[in-house]
């Protein structure tokens, strides 16, 4: 315990905290003046299948979190992240390391917008992605700032992650994507042109009779188009109570 | 009522019944044996939304259900309604000729497959179908049946009934349709590939916990990609309990 807490503290840098992931002890590390993982981080987590031996890629990984808990709760093969942000990249390659899957986790520090050409076509049997959810720079003060480019569509676009993701998935490799609701019609039609068919969709709502605020998307590369709609994931059954599915996903 | 009585007498034929809409003291002439309107129907006249002065037309209209309701719902200016089987028609007519609305509603017999060229272009501010929603004819023993025409895409296609209605309509006109979840990024696609914009759409679920059997979509002729998905429709609260939401919707 006190050599692991040496290594704690020697991989934390000013203003960065170690939060726990209620999943095979593994932590992963933060910065709140970056970007910290948020619930469609989790819910994409829960939602992408991944079996037996597939390699995964996690397009703008961020801190990492969608390759670490995917690392802990399936049995694939392999997992990279692709961050464009050095520092974000950092972070993350310093969180693989503390929870010891460097054997199993690569963080590469890239652009998506170059994806195909960093890993060739064809590489991947999965993709996850949470990518930025806003169009354009509208009302960004700073669009060079790093929550910012997690959130704006500033350095990479919707078509930017599609079109990648269908050169990077084998014929009927699994994409997986969470996002916003009112982009839906332009994330299945941007899909559907790059040869990703939409197979399976899941609404989140914060409360039942709430509208929904984050959508969950499955899409097979080469796939017939026949879809399924899931019932929809609600978040609270109460005022800060979460429904059992939420605890279920989040590990508690 | 002597005389209403015989009126309701000549205008039904063998088969038929006379059921009661709940709205303006209407009534409908159906016959089991060919198509009776559904709850799909009905909730399409309560999403639909016709402002004062407007004119609307419905595709496939059936028994002329959508019309004869939104006519009651709405301070919309003329109603028509399109349907291709001669039976349906004819009892469309005889409904709207029974509840005395032959100057707010025309039941015209036709193909959807012509529809623009009957009509006109950007002749209409809203359109309304409830069209088939089975793909071509798998599984049909009679494609010619009257249920099978209005439920299989026998003659008609989503691709037709989008097509005809970015011709109908007039620039930011409005369309209404409602179908079934699995044809989803179908429907968002072939409306793009139009410029029909899907703006807003509903998921109706028969409990709040199963997936979704119906979708209601309404889109804008040369509308931007912005979209709402509204909280979901809940058919059931209990076994064969209405929500407060369809009781509203109905009229009861």
């Amino acid at each position: 315990m006190a050599n692991q807490s040496l290594t704690i503290q020697n991989s934390l840098k000013e203003g960065e905290r170690l939060d726990e992931l209620h999943r095979n002890g593994y932590k992963i590390i933060q910065d709140k003046n970056r970007f910290c993982f948020g619930m469609d981080a989790v819910l994409l987590s829960g939602f992408a299948q991944v079996k037996q031996g597939e390699a995964v890629l996690d397009l703008g990984t961020g801190t990492g979190i969608i390759p670490i808990l995917l690392e802990a709760k399936t049995r694939g093969r392999h997992f990279t992240g692709l961050e464009i942000q050095p520092d974000s990249a950092d972070m993350a390659r310093r969180s693989v390391a503390y929870n010891h899957l460097e054997e199993k986790i690569d963080i590469v520090t890239g652009d998506i917008k170059d994806a195909s050409s960093i890993f060739g076509a064809s590489s991947f049997d999965v993709i996850t992605t949470n990518p930025p959810y806003m169009i354009g720079e509208h009302g960004l003060k700073n669009p060079d700032e790093a929550k910012a480019i997690a959130r704006h569509e500033v350095l990479c676009t919707l078509e930017d992650v599609v079109r990648e993701s269908a050169k990077l998935l084998r014929p009927k490799g699994r994409f997986y994507m969470v996002h916003r609701p009112f982009r839906l019609s332009e994330i299945f039609c941007c899909m559907t042109r790059y040869g990703i068919e939409p197979k399976r969709m899941k609404l989140v709502h914060p409360f039942v009779d709430k509208e929904p605020n984050m959508v969950l998307i499955e899409g097979l590369r080469g796939g017939n188009p026949r879809m399924t709609v899931e019932k929809p994931l609600i978040v609270y059954k109460g005022k800060g109570e979460y429904t059992d599915e939420i605890y279920d996903v989040y590990g508690y």
